[in-house]
């Protein structure tokens, strides 16, 4: 049994189960499940996360070499952390067609303007319902309601921090901190794609003539020299 | 009629509203007009805003195929969103100029900070307008003056964020969002400028000898081959 | 009398006007100076603003074209508004000279390090000089000392804002959004620098070989071709 | 006695020396230590701290020429500062090493990103202890546990600045600036490391006959053309 195969097989099923984990913690918090209900809710939680911890730890023992793999599949541990990223593999693949033919750099940064966003949005809706959870009902804390959380995760991702709102315990805090390092990523790409954007459009050249040349062009000229030494091998036969 | 032919009858009528529509807006929010004055302005605000609807629907109805028209034609539907950016299409028009002949790089940049600074200024007024709008006279609000608006809008594009004042209404809160985002993509369009400058600069070639070949010096040299070639095949004619 | 003549003999002078300005305003704000010693600081700084004006509008009227001048030199209109920035022009003119040879990139970016840090830092100078000026006693200002302004200048400048430290008069935040305007720049500018360098890096080859090919080895082939076109139109002399 | 010499015949005593000021330095703050034990601990920092001193003048004074190791080895310069850098010294020799093999682009990215986060984390802690030490027990501080410390330097270096908490003495407020401008360059180093994924993704190309000309298919034909112009110079031997 091969890494890949299991992947293929685990694909949809782990896909599904990260959508029914952010589902079940979604209504867990925003409607403050008790009793029976949190019960299940949580239990359901904690289900879907060792789900995906299983998951992992198979696919590193199937695969080989597994130092590469490991370094190569540092967002799948990203997704044992924060198993609703998992939706992201849904963009991760169209941004892994995009780099079939990032001929069109446009095709490109399309793709990763899709994915950031999307990464972005999961971030925040995933961060307010943490933060929620374990800021809600704490001596000192201020962020007490969804709409709070939703917003103080916009105020921190944006790096803006108007200090409205900001957590006051150890676990709300280590969200936070997540966020903010998502924060800095969101403004590194957008920056990023703007930037590819302005050098593809300042490097532009007005004619095919001034675009430097290619190791095709120089392979045909190749093939013209080779054919010329070789009549002069021969002679030039015709007029002997 | 082509969705080109539509463009070109509606661009200036829809120009004009657009800046009417700032200035209606500006009038009722500024003023605080009320009664009568404010009935008009307001209807008026909602008047050019369906004006702007329908010509969107009209252009994607005319386009064809309406995928692709779509994909490239964002900026229309964020226009259609924040009516006020339609002016941004004269700056536009400048940038498509300096896209044609982006060779000089630095014609290309300076439109490009004309553009993002144009684009800043109007969010920055926009968002101060629909931020008082919603916030003033609300229950716990502390944006409560125009001049304070302006100056939230300044602190929350630069994502310095004081937290002096901020919004705390749903819909403040929604617009100071799109402010934020806006933010993000100032900084991402001013350090990509930068960085283009820079690559360009770091690039140079002390002499012209060192630029990369050209396809156009290639085919110059591919051309004098064939000549070769065919007085070989011809042989050397004269001196025979 | 050109423009260049103008600039190069009002050079020194007005550098050392703009270090006597900057000496002057530090002087009056931060020591408070009152009744003649506050006049003569005042009338001296005013005396220097005049000045930097008069020399601007020289140099546009000896300038032609007027239009591109005026384009190349908003860095001169910027000295105008803030005269303590003419310092710069030093350092302005290290980076003009390693944009003459900026083969070795690195030389470039210290040279824009430099640059920008000396910018930064006459900026939160200055800044929080302007700042105290607009702010120290006005009611509900928390800007008092001439310490608590400079912190505030970093603090803003950085895009960190904490909101200890705020300005509440038109004046006083009018100097923020140009000290927040510059925190852009400096974000933007330091992470171009960074940029330049990350790609040059990436870009590095392992060998000269894999370097692209330069349009001054075409032109020697080019040659190479010529000289047996020659020889063939000339038929091989010798072994005739 | 050369500098290299100094360099290696120092580099791991020095090393773990600086693994063993954070050590002490966190014993001493953390655990408020006092009486002997704080004299032992804060007699060991300045101890330490000087040893650095005296190792940066030493290889200043045996460098030769000094303008330029000392503009090399600015990051030396700073270690002095802040001692507890100097493990970087173990993440730099990984980029130094990606440098010599850059070839593949995501070997030098991810040993950047490496040795940012090193760097950033190493900060944030140092800081933390820092901002404690002068900021506890303070008039008007709210920087009173190490907890409290720690997230604020996570908010100060994201740029988020909340201003739940912030330094008050002239100490906490040099050691916060410290920690804002490496915000600054954290968000730059992030930023700039995906510019360079993503221009090199966009410039891919669909085949290689597609990539620009190397030197190395220059040189190969020049060849040729020698071969050629030889061969007509001595004419077509054999088949005469």
């Amino acid at each position: 049994m091969t890494e890949e195969r299991w992947f293929q097989i685990t694909y949809w099923p782990l896909l599904i189960a990260s959508v029914l984990f952010i589902i079940a913690y979604s209504l867990q918090v925003i409607f403050e499940l008790s009793g029976t209900a949190e019960t299940i809710a949580r239990s359901f939680v904690y289900a879907t996360w060792f789900v995906f911890i299983v998951d992992y730890l198979v696919r590193l023992w199937l695969s080989s070499p597994r130092g590469p793999w490991f370094r190569h599949h540092i967002f799948d541990l990203l997704v044992v952390i924060i198993p609703p990223l998992k939706p992201l593999r849904l963009l991760q693949a169209f941004t892994r067609v995009a780099s079939k033919r990032t001929s069109q750099g446009t095709a490109l940064r399309s793709r990763i303007s899709v994915y950031g966003a999307g990464a972005a949005l999961i971030l925040i809706w995933v961060a307010a319902l943490a933060v929620l959870d374990a800021e809600r009902g704490k001596p000192g804390a201020n962020i007490e309601t969804f709409g709070d959380a939703v917003w103080w995760a916009f105020v921190t991702i944006t790096t803006v921090g108007y200090g409205d709102y900001y957590p006051v315990t150890a676990a709300g805090r280590t969200v936070a901190v997540g966020l903010m390092a998502g924060g800095v990523a969101v403004v590194g790409v957008v920056t990023a794609t703007f930037a590819s954007w302005v050098l593809e459009r300042a490097a532009a050249r007005s004619s095919d003539d001034d675009e430097p040349a290619t190791r095709g062009q120089i392979r045909a000229m190749s093939k013209d020299l080779t054919r010329i030494t070789n009549r002069l091998s021969g002679g030039p036969p015709p007029e002997q």
